[in-house]
């Protein structure tokens, strides 16, 4: 079992693993490859101290650089559930478990708004992961709501599985071309349904009949994501320490809240690992009483 | 009259004027030359992101070019009181005076601590500038307690004044050499006087009988420095949005409290401004309506 899991490879996450290893503490840090598709897309960034009006690319390469410089491996996952087993986590993607004594939740925002409906009909249909949950729906027809070219390769296996897919990519150049998958416009308007999903509504109005609706995003709800979590609107509650209601889970970034911006995700990785060290520690010493 | 008078050149200070920068916001940046004496210290920072592995000088010169490139101008000044005028701020260096619709302190801590019966004579022969009272020491014996290299013509400002100084300057290679300065050892035990200063007690116990004690540190207690700001122990207390008890006045860095950490701080400067900039625009539509 790790001392900490950090959830998320953004600014915050990066803060966090830079910072958790110059205190030498034992994390497995989870996330993309790439760090984040969100500063990939940043055309310029004008005030982050020490890094002069750079690209989101070069920002990213900076990144890259130094976290492999300072010897701090990522392990790609993207986490789909995490539980709170009561003084230790353990974060789950797809198949596989990671277990750490503390969690670091760096998990961005999602990009664009809840649609109506998902909340409500999420796990009756609404799934937020295809390796999970696509099995379910072999030979149905199904949507696929995708955010980023990155998970396209996501929504293709779906198309493998479904019966017929109704693709709504709401990005320029999407690259997925499948004879079973009808390209939408835009996001959905709603999900509806009464006890599960029935229909997806575009956004000239008309209803369409699926069985399931998957959204695959950069990043997912956090209280999808954990139970328990409290959260203040779409972000996660923390105080100034990035401590959540949870004990031993902390938060850092955009998913605690606005401004969204790289220097308090940075700020923010940094404090929520002090935390971190300081509940580790406090947590040791009660057990050794 | 500026939009926001930044107060403090660290890395809080930095972040922010980078931020209101990029936001256009009318500031008035006020600090030292060379940024943060405590940078330029640091030996090798290495969780900061986006500079991997720098010295504390060299991150101090990315960030003096990078505000520079920016166009933004520092003004030299060592802020020694601030006043809320109820609508808006003034700040007071020696003679001159410059006035914010909206403050962000981001004035760092004071390194070393409080001496005991400093704050409770300050202002009654304990004072924080040498300009601002040093003329009311003119032929007297004084003690001077200087933390940092940089103020040592501020000491020797106020050798010219007194009668006779008794200097604690607790680092290596002080350069003031006069014929009425008596180098004692350490920093002062204590500050003594029933009303007002009687004495310093040196550290090996012994009494010096004085008529003021001057403080001449790279930073000042902010309680000292603007009435009716809360204060949480040492620090300024700020709720997550860097909002100080004082409608307009934020604060940002290490004054805020721990980790002293340069991403903690570059974080609340950013965060500060975010939150300044809400409050200008809040107060302009109140104004208008």
């Amino acid at each position: 079992m790790h001392d900490l899991l950090i959830i998320g490879s953004g600014p915050a996450g990066v803060s966090a693993a830079l910072c958790a290893k110059a205190r030498d503490l034992d994390i497995l840090w989870l996330g993309n490859k790439d760090l984040s598709p969100k500063i990939g897309r940043a055309e310029r960034i004008m005030n982050y101290p020490g890094l002069p009006a750079v690209t989101g690319r070069e920002m990213r390469d900076v990144f890259l650089r130094q976290t492999a410089e300072a010897g701090i491996a990522l392990t790609e996952a993207r986490i789909d559930s995490i539980y709170d087993m009561g003084g230790y986590y353990v974060a789950c993607a797809n198949d596989r478990m990671f277990e750490g004594q503390a969690l670091l939740l760096a998990t961005g925002v999602a990009s664009g708004r809840e649609v109506p409906g998902e909340s409500r009909l999420l796990g009756r249909g609404v799934s937020y992961c295809a390796t999970c949950d696509g099995m379910l729906y072999q030979g149905k027809r199904i949507a696929v709501v995708l955010t980023s070219p990155q998970l396209e390769h996501e929504a293709e296996y779906l198309a493998e599985l479904a019966e017929e897919v109704l693709l709504f990519a709401p990005y320029k150049g999407c690259g997925i071309d499948l004879t079973n998958v009808t390209m939408m416009g835009g996001i959905p308007a709603a999900v509806e349904g009464e006890h599960r999903v029935e229909a997806v509504r575009s956004s000239n109005g008309t209803a369409h009949p699926v069985d399931g609706v998957f959204f695959l995003r950069d990043s997912v709800n956090p209280a999808a994501l954990l139970q328990g979590l409290e959260m203040d609107g779409p972000h996660i509650r923390v105080d100034r320490q990035q401590r959540t209601d949870l004990p031993g889970c902390f938060a850092a970034g955009d998913c605690t809240g606005r401004p969204y911006q790289y220097a308090k995700a940075v700020g923010e990785g940094n404090v929520a690992v002090h935390s971190a060290i300081d509940y580790l520690h406090e947590k040791k010493r009660a057990n050794t009483r």
